[in-house]
């Protein structure tokens, strides 16, 4: 094609992606993000809006979630992917914050974990949520932060509760390693 | 006493605490403290000195850790334990960052975890101190971070592991409260 026509570029198909102009501006040369560099990205794409910007540690366990080779960092395809589960999750929280207070309170919370599947003992409910609370309240990322943590803590117990009893096992190592690697 | 003497107060004994004034400049009518709470306590009291003050997460990770009624805040006796065992962990982190450049590298990081007697592999030590580093480096706050967590998940699964075999068993239900609440 000639120079300027769609796919121009060392990049074919993904420089037609909107997604790819906010990862690439922030993406080193080897197409890895890190969880600074994240941070950067949603907060130059305004992903929050009308919500404060994720904080580093936010973005740091958005990365681990999809971290599947262990690097701390994330490729385009692992951004696309979470891109999609966060704005999900954005839809979610704003149909929840109807009045735009930035904040959702612990039933809402505890409605929003039952909502995705989990199925949790109130008794664990009550614990996750007030954990997760800043002053009794629960902001966009908090929220967030819950989520990817649930969701890749669940992760981590699937894949050791293979007869699907509910049960699972760890060695020592492998709960350490699991567990603060999240 | 004459009034201003020693022990002259609503707390006898505790009035003479150092500590307790740190204590009850942030504490409510119920004598607990919030993670925020605690942020302004330990920033207040300067107890980072020359290190970045905790941040909120940071701050959160350390009521968790010794939270034995899960709820979310700390009492007085808490609060002395906190100290104590933060102060040791800064004495421990000055005496690796020699330069005071306010961060240690990933190989002084595994030494600092190795000799706090967590006995992991060095798969796992890699995974988690790369977890907890920030552009390379450790930071006070990543540090006393990741060492309140490796002592929090260590109790949880010491708890379930009564037989000493360094294998434990969840439920699902126990294991999700049990790795969100840290």
């Amino acid at each position: 094609g000639a120079p300027g026509a769609p796919g121009y570029g060392g990049f074919p198909g993904q420089a037609q992606d909107p997604l790819f102009g906010y990862f690439s501006a922030v993406a080193g040369q080897d197409g890895q993000i890190d969880a600074e560099e994240l941070q950067r990205c949603l907060t130059q794409a305004n992903f929050s809006g009308g919500y404060k910007p994720f904080n580093l540690e936010t973005c740091r366990l958005m990365i681990s979630m999809l971290d599947r080779d262990m690097s701390c960092t994330m490729g385009f395809n692992e951004f696309k992917e979470l891109w999609s589960i966060l704005h999900a999750w954005k839809q979610h929280f704003m149909s929840m914050d109807r009045d735009r207070s930035g904040t959702i309170d612990h039933t809402e919370m505890q409605q929003a974990v039952a909502s995705m599947g989990y199925r949790l003992s109130p008794q664990a409910m009550t614990a996750i949520v007030k954990r997760c609370s800043t002053q009794g309240k629960i902001t966009f990322d908090d929220y967030v932060a819950c989520c990817v943590k649930i969701r890749a803590l669940t992760d981590v117990f699937r894949r050791r509760d293979q007869s699907q009893q509910g049960v699972a096992s760890f060695s020592y190592d492998d709960f350490i390693q699991s567990t603060m690697t999240i």
